[in-house]
């Protein structure tokens, strides 16, 4: 299958790896709008060639993947539309839905386009992040597919389901509410834990590597996230992660309360509960 | 040389790996409350024999390694001070110093104490969760060394740099402070997480299972911790670590802010700011 790739960083890189080690893909054709990304794409052997433009990028493609930062999405994921016959298919792996979906909803080709969205990542980006195996045993969520030709659901499924990956089926407004509780609440949260500490560390540089074990490390990890991929997202998303962001301020607020008022029994209760991600996480 | 060992969990059975591994122990005596975990690091050989008391297990050792919660520990240490000789030395591996060091600042046998913190841990607890290789490469702080005989502090650096690790002197009170912005805050965010997401996913288990990826995984992974390790941690260390608890509260504010007003330059920004966690933890 010829496949083209919009966007060479660390989502669209990983799955290029992923596509050609599981044979999904015999040829891989590349557009990036950052000329050095394209170049060490090509090093790297991550696509076989760099379309020209975009329209002759996805011209011989069987399936367009569109792997842009979410802002960019909005406006590349209609252009690709206008370009597609009835035999080709889309999907983007943004990790908003609900505006993109909504930005596409009466497209002629709307029906060719499926809305995915691969749970996995690191903090890195660019085509030298790219890892393979990234999306191994991982969640693909699938958005709104009954508005998707039946064809090409189940086209797209059969592809992720060889990385393997698990397939779930979610409404576009459920997903984006679950990724803001579960995903983009713990990017937020790390941004603010690194600016707390470079806050009260200031000229502490070596005083913070001294000290910092790995919990500290694993905790402050996705503060080396990229901000031109997350704030589009979390533009996107604003309603819910502002809704999450308010019960996390809460619940710190709580465990703040407890301890300024010496309620070592309250607090060891709430810290027991927090405990029950274990049973979720192992 | 001789060791003992009071409290065998996570920490305690780790130093018992380490100091087998590099030949530094070579007869283990544990004191342990609990008769499960007792039982269990005899099976598992972290130590030789367990002591019938305190005393006991005490007499024989050239060095007595302090490891229980900070809370016990503030019994225990004065404890065990009472008993040693003017050739014997105790440390404790204590995360908060101020208090402690109170506690035993005109004992006879205060010179006698070195006050140590090894950087690192894991989230389990218990002498299941030691292993090997915990200490390597890690921060050794010493605390008001100047206050200890200098034979009992040339003698514990010595056996933790063949670990080996890095030594770093520190004040009591400096250490309490930095490591409260460094360590003990990222586990009260993780624990606030962990909270905020079951609190918003009521019943939704698997929905969290599905959708987490390897970032929420490493956010909330402190949030597994035992409280019974945690609470005493907060609570002797308490004024710094609510002081940078309410620097974090702003820091999160100020997210909020500038997402709810949609100052999308103005949130880059700050992330990019975070990103200079990036310069100090690789």
């Amino acid at each position: 299958m010829t496949i083209t790739l919009i966007g060479l960083g660390l989502i669209g890189g990983s799955l290029a790896l992923s596509l050609r080690q599981h044979g999904l893909a015999t040829r891989l054709i590349g557009v990036e709008s950052n000329p050095a990304y394209a170049r060490r794409a090509l090093e790297l052997g991550l696509v076989d060639e760099i379309g020209l433009d975009v329209a002759a990028a996805v011209a011989p493609a069987s399936l367009v993947i569109v792997a842009v930062p979410m802002d960019a999405m909005l406006a590349v994921l209609p252009q690709v539309l206008d370009l597609v016959t009835a035999q080709q298919i889309v999907i983007d792996v943004g990790s908003t839905k609900g505006n993109l979906l909504a930005a596409v909803a009466s497209h002629p080709r709307r029906g060719r386009f499926v809305a995915v969205h691969p749970m996995a990542g690191t903090e890195y980006s660019g085509p030298d992040a790219a890892v393979r195996g990234l999306f191994e045993g991982k969640t693909l969520v699938v958005c709104d597919a009954e508005v998707s030709d039946a064809d090409a659901v189940a086209t797209v499924e059969t592809l992720f389901r060889a990385l393997p990956m698990r397939v779930l089926h979610l409404g576009a407004a459920d997903h984006d509410l679950h990724t803001a509780y579960v995903s983009h609440i713990s990017h937020l949260t790390s941004f603010a834990l690194a600016l707390t500490v470079l806050e009260k560390e200031q000229r502490g540089e070596q005083r913070i590597f001294d000290l910092a074990g790995g919990g500290f490390a694993s905790t402050v990890r996705l503060a080396k996230s990229a901000p031109s991929t997350w704030v589009p997202i979390f533009r996107q998303n604003r309603e819910n992660v502002l809704d999450v962001l308010d019960e996390h301020l809460l619940q710190l607020q709580k465990l703040r309360e407890l301890l300024a008022s010496e309620d070592y029994a309250g607090l060891t209760e709430q810290l027991e509960h927090a405990n029950a991600i274990k049973k979720i996480i192992p």
